[in-house]
């Protein structure tokens, strides 16, 4: 193995990521500061990805980091907070080398770049297992503002941002299950798996407008599910509504990428009042929306697909776990 | 296996942790909110620890809570923090079972009420390599006054608190490297090990009187080497006057004691008029402090130790690292 050790993998890759977060102190103290603005607070999202798991052991490091950030991104997003800065605590298997930390770091540097985030701390340690990144990231939303899983009213309407169903096609290709993907699609749909978009603008956009938001990590029917759950609601999506790719519509069957994970699109309910907000948020953001379905009253708290003519489609998977 | 999916993981095991804590929303939504109070700022640390590296695989799980959540609450401490909520990303091999994960919540759950600190959210993954833990902890400081390891001034005593070398000693008695202790000695030693003691009282009761501290996680001259390096100065630690413990004085060599890590005593400087102060936060807190050494001008920031008669020792290792 080629790497230095502990103090040194710090100094040389991700102090530097630190400078541009004076509460970070460099890297050189026990803790960071964080000192959160006035009239806002904090919103503070964790997750962890195993290589073999949550990414493939050969994808790109660049890759690695920026799905390892971004689905922290995703999860600030979808509370509506604005990126602020995160801490890395990082597992480092035996295959990890000097150069491998090179290109990480590198990733890392650009995303905080793109999406105006700073690495203020973390740890870092040697660990016999597989490589294993978990992530805390912090935002910042007005205080008392951040949105919730579980303000759905019967009769909002349902919304996601961009498309669905293309990561899960994308993990599909990597791993073999999808054959015979023309070239270009295949590119699409891997670097949706292994690149997420987190909507981190439209997520604080959405501040006032949703009544409740998630973002899509285990799939769209078990997300809307989880809104449902915590709403105490209902929730009927129009099949044929749902934002699909050309290379998702070509390559996968509906029920897949309904129930497909990944995407970390943002799934959100607002009333029907509220429809031309929704689309400026849209446009302010960038990023196309479409109205996919409606809330309802109900005890059941089920999610149901619909084709065109209003019939049940039936979604055999709950959703896509990682566990 | 038998261990239920994650989301029931958590419902069961993991969201009874996050109820005193209203920012944690029960932890059914995508992130916690988190309000710092008026007039104070967030401090933010990281510790990951790995099964086999960090502690070892047949610890009791209360005692790997309790050392996963206290290594955290020591690095919050040293900056002079208040605990206030922690994030729990988890990455659970397939030995934890559901009984493993009772017992470790209830460790956690002790701790909690013990350090005055709530769950907040964090994740649960699966992993084929070995239980890996990564705990972020908050705590707050009032603003501009958390204490660094960067203020130390020639002229100032160092100072530590409780007994230094028990937990390298205790780590040594688990592999077996240390044979031959009474049950008594090992009891101490294994528990020391195991089950450190955040000095979270005295931490923030040296606000205003420490210049510099640090918590001792790679030993003590290690630790006050990081204080000389960012401080920009020396120091000199009298052998004679570091604190032992009766069973750390029996089995180990002062060389031991002195660069073995894990102790989590908190190593702090301040001017000598501050000595009275010093004693008193030592009172507040319920924890001895000894005063061990002096900081000197010098431009080697090295860290010198000596005995009675002021000849130096020489101290083999730098410091213990866990990488």
């Amino acid at each position: 193995m080629t790497r230095p050790g502990e103090f040194e993998v710090i100094r040389r890759h991700f102090a530097p990521l630190a400078q541009s977060f004076p509460g970070a102190l460099n890297l050189t103290d026990d803790a960071a500061v964080l000192d959160v603005p006035e009239g806002r607070e904090l919103v503070v999202t964790s997750d962890a990805l195993v290589s073999g798991v949550h990414f493939l052991a050969d994808d790109p490091p660049a890759d690695i980091a920026a799905k390892a950030l971004r689905v922290n991104l995703s999860d600030l997003a979808s509370m509506g907070a604005q990126p602020l800065a995160y801490t890395l605590a990082a597992a480092l298997s035996d295959v990890i080398d000097d150069e491998w930390l090179r290109a990480f770091a590198e990733g890392l540097g650009r995303d905080q770049v793109e999406f105006g985030i700073g690495l203020i701390g973390g740890d870092t340690v040697a660990t016999p297992g597989p490589l294993t990144l978990s992530i805390c990231a912090f935002g910042s939303v007005p205080k008392g503002r951040a949105l919730r899983r579980s303000g759905a009213n019967p009769g909002d309407l349902v919304f996601v941002s961009g498309t669905i169903g293309d990561a899960t096609l994308g993990l599909a290709a990597l791993t073999g299950d999808l054959k015979g993907l023309d070239e270009a699609d295949r590119n699409v749909l891997v670097g949706r798996y292994r690149r997420p978009t987190p909507r981190s603008v439209l997520g604080p956009g959405l501040i006032g407008i949703a009544t409740a938001a998630i973002d899509i990590s285990d799939g769209l029917v078990a997300d809307l599910g989880h809104i449902c759950e915590v709403s105490e609601v209902e929730a009927v999506v129009e099949a044929s509504r749902v934002p699909l790719s050309a290379a998702a519509r070509k390559n996968g069957a509906i029920e897949q990428l309904l129930s497909g994970g990944d995407d970390y699109e943002l799934l959100f309910c607002a009333p029907a009042s509220a429809r031309e907000d929704v689309r400026r948020a849209g446009a302010i953001a960038g990023v196309e929306i479409s109205e996919i379905g409606r809330i309802c009253a109900g005890s059941e708290r089920t999610v149901s697909i619909i084709d065109k003519k209003g019939r049940p489609l039936e979604i055999g998977d709950a959703g896509f776990t990682h566990f």
